[in-house]
């Protein structure tokens, strides 16, 4: 354990340092920091080992560190405790802590309540701008970024979102009720999906987005900073969906080695499972391939092909639907223009491919036989067929599962590719028997 | 032309509505609009016909829109419009306007200067708290979000960064100077990369973080909301190259049908080029072939393996360095996952195969001869050996990319896939030779 602790002026630099530290050791240092650093530490959400920190404050029975940190961070990281410390670290809490943590523990995980804070700044509509500004500079009320006020009626109700800066500008006699603008204020329920409330921090450009239970009472806040965390685990969550996988949930060299592979394990055998359907389309073109083998060689160029193009389109619709961009609407529109492209682009492919085999047999370097031209001709054939084919899947397929309410990020590039595959293996040999039939077939 | 204009009181609400319109409704309906509004909808990141509305206002030559838009987002408009009109916009800027629209559009596409904001406010350290919110009530000022207030010394350097909120509590007779809590400030150069801007308002929770010259003076702004609009298009670009294209940077409706098929030809030809080597690989292996048909009916389902493994190691990987949660020296660490974990899941997906041979010759759906035990066991060890080849590859592309100095994203799944195929073969191939040996070849 170490003798002297380092300082930090601000806590992202304690949190950078906690983070490179073995794990081993993060316990001891952080019981050097003072308590306030120690608050902020735990607070951030850039904290790598929350867990063993936590156990051992809670261990340590240090209730002001966790009456501390603001109550939706608290929810959030003891629901990564094991239950005994969870529990522990209630039975710690003052009751309203305790009964404020547990109702936020039970929002569902991608919920605006899971993600909200419960420390905001609410003043009623009949106070004047003077008072509200009196009431900020109050000893218990100093602290802390003022994202916005939210201003209530007398049953409590959100009347409207006035900004610092407008209080500041504001006559100080004049009533708040005043300086509304006539707009509605912008809310989120508790229970709406957190992007729904990344979509309206986005378009708005809001600091803070209020958060209101059936009465429009103000239960809560997102602020920016979580909804950029938020962005950056959904974006995370859709690259790992698109890669085939599931979302980890927690930094790759945190995840346990079993949660890894029941995780990885889950997909592989689906699609596996999907993809052993092209032995059996194979098993049904057994003939062909024995009587020309050389069909077989040009099985993984092709395929590949429809799963490249397919998982290009994929890529793009899959953004494109989540931010908005593509409607479920538009589908018939993006067909529109998969189509061409992609027919452009297997005759692109289907060239070079083309041109491989004349080469190839030009210079020696192998012998397709006295029919390389028709082998040329259906390879080309076959990958502006495969291209298109997997272009319309690729493209089609985030639409289909939008429109079946699945996240249309489940949407994989090995998904894709297995969907291609199979029907892609039909497309070769069904072009190879009209373009080879009575020469080589 | 419409006859009578919606109004709005959001200019979100506008914006929605602008982007729902047919093309060509779009500048008609935008001239309705009052000026104040036009200038809010044109500043919106959500709006997508910027380019025909922004040449209708310089046709009209209404240079009070442009001098009302901010300097940074006018300048991101302009840089997309045909240059004579772009031209013709500049010449109806003040002097003062166009010098500091030109020089934003010199930035690099994306530096912190290109996303900036010129507009903040400055404040000299020896004015007092309550000369400082006198000036923020000034007629001229009273417009906008504070985001924070850049407190400087007598040669303009940055001393510190003042929250509104801390203004508000201060005593107003005290100088600003004594408001200094003594730590540096956070700053950025204006030719940094706008990642690393992203980074730290996500680590520091700063509303806005400060551009400054050589000289420590504040130059210009990056505020959160345009830190999430970065986000969100490095997210998509990201998705775009592990999808195996490029980023568009544009709308997928928005996105030409040449400058498509261009940024998608490119990488497919590319990976087509890769793949064309497992033709001359299978050309190597034509003996085998020829004697065991039934060897190529596995090919496209242990191939896809290979490559299903590989894209979610990658994707993995790809956020996990981009996060910053894995770092370059980590690789070892994650090979020393990626092997027993990629071990067990071979395994697994070879004894699904092991199992469907046996089951397929024993319910007599297919046969595979008298020596189906030793395709079934060739089929199982070829799986494992491609499974830890695939994510082994597959996680250790993009360390070699960021080690390279490239974009770990550039480790697209079709790439992975690519290389995956090629030496899966031959994987395939040695492995049949060692267990089939003697038997079937
Ligand atoms: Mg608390
Ligand atoms: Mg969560
Ligand atoms: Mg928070
Ligand atoms: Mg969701
Ligand atoms: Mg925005
Ligand atoms: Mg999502
Ligand atoms: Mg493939
Ligand atoms: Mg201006
Ligand atoms: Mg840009
Ligand atoms: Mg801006
Ligand atoms: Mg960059
Ligand atoms: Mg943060
Ligand atoms: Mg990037």
């Amino acid at each position: 354990p170490p003798t002297s602790a380092p300082t930090f002026l601000h806590v992202a630099d304690a949190v950078v340092y906690l983070n490179a530290l073995p794990r081993d050791e993060v316990v001891a240092w952080a019981h050097q920091l003072d308590r306030a650093m120690l608050v902020k530490v735990l607070q951030s959400a850039e904290l790598r080992r929350s867990v063993p920190l936590l156990r051992a404050i809670v261990q340590d029975g240090a209730a002001d560190v966790l009456e501390g940190m603001d109550d939706d961070r608290l929810a959030d990281r003891l629901a990564r405790l094991p239950e005994a410390d969870r529990d522990a670290a209630l039975r710690l809490l003052q009751p309203a802590t305790r009964a404020s943590v547990q109702q936020l523990m039970d929002y569902p995980e991608d919920s605006a309540g899971r993600i909200m804070t419960t420390r905001f700044v609410q003043v009623p509509q009949d106070w004047s701008a003077g008072q509200a500004l009196a009431y900020l500079r109050q000893p218990g009320h100093r602290h802390g970024t003022v994202y916005a006020l939210y201003v209530a009626d007398a049953e409590g109700r959100l009347r409207f979102v006035l900004s610092l800066r407008e209080l500041v500008n504001a006559d100080p006699e004049q009533p708040l009720a005043a300086l509304w603008s006539g707009a509605a204020p912008i809310t989120v329920h508790a229970l709406a999906d957190r992007e729904d409330v990344t979509r309206l921090i986005r378009l708005y450009n809001f600091l803070a987005l209020p958060v209101v239970d059936e009465a429009q009472r103000v239960i809560g806040i997102v602020t920016v900073d979580d909804v950029i965390d938020a962005l950056m685990e959904e974006a995370q969550e859709d690259m790992n969906r698109f890669g085939g996988g599931e979302h980890m949930g927690a930094p790759y060299l945190e995840t346990g080695f079993l949660a890894m592979v029941k995780k990885r394990g889950a997909w592989l055998a689906l699609l596996f499972l999907g993809e052993m359907l092209t032995s059996s389309a194979m098993q049904h073109y057994e003939l062909a391939l024995e009587k020309a083998v050389v069909l077989a060689m040009f099985i993984p160029l092709i395929m590949s092909s429809g799963g490249n193009s397919g998982s290009q389109a994929t890529s793009l619709l899959i953004r494109g639907l989540a931010l908005g961009e593509v409607r479920l609407r538009d589908w018939w529109r993006v067909l529109g223009r998969e189509l061409p492209t992609s027919l452009v682009l297997g005759a692109g492919l289907g060239a070079i491919g083309f041109a491989r085999i004349v080469a190839w047999q030009h210079l020696g370097f192998y012998d397709y036989g006295e029919h390389y031209l028709l082998i040329a001709a259906t390879i080309w054939a076959s990958l502006v067929g495969i291209v298109c084919f997997g272009s319309s899947i690729g493209s089609m397929l985030p639409f289909v599962l939008q429109r079946l309410g699945l996240d249309p990020a489940s949407a994989s590039a090995p998904l894709v590719a297995t969907l291609v595959d199979v029907l892609g293996l039909v497309i070769y040999f069904s072009v190879a028997a009209a373009v080879l039939g009575g020469a080589l077939l």
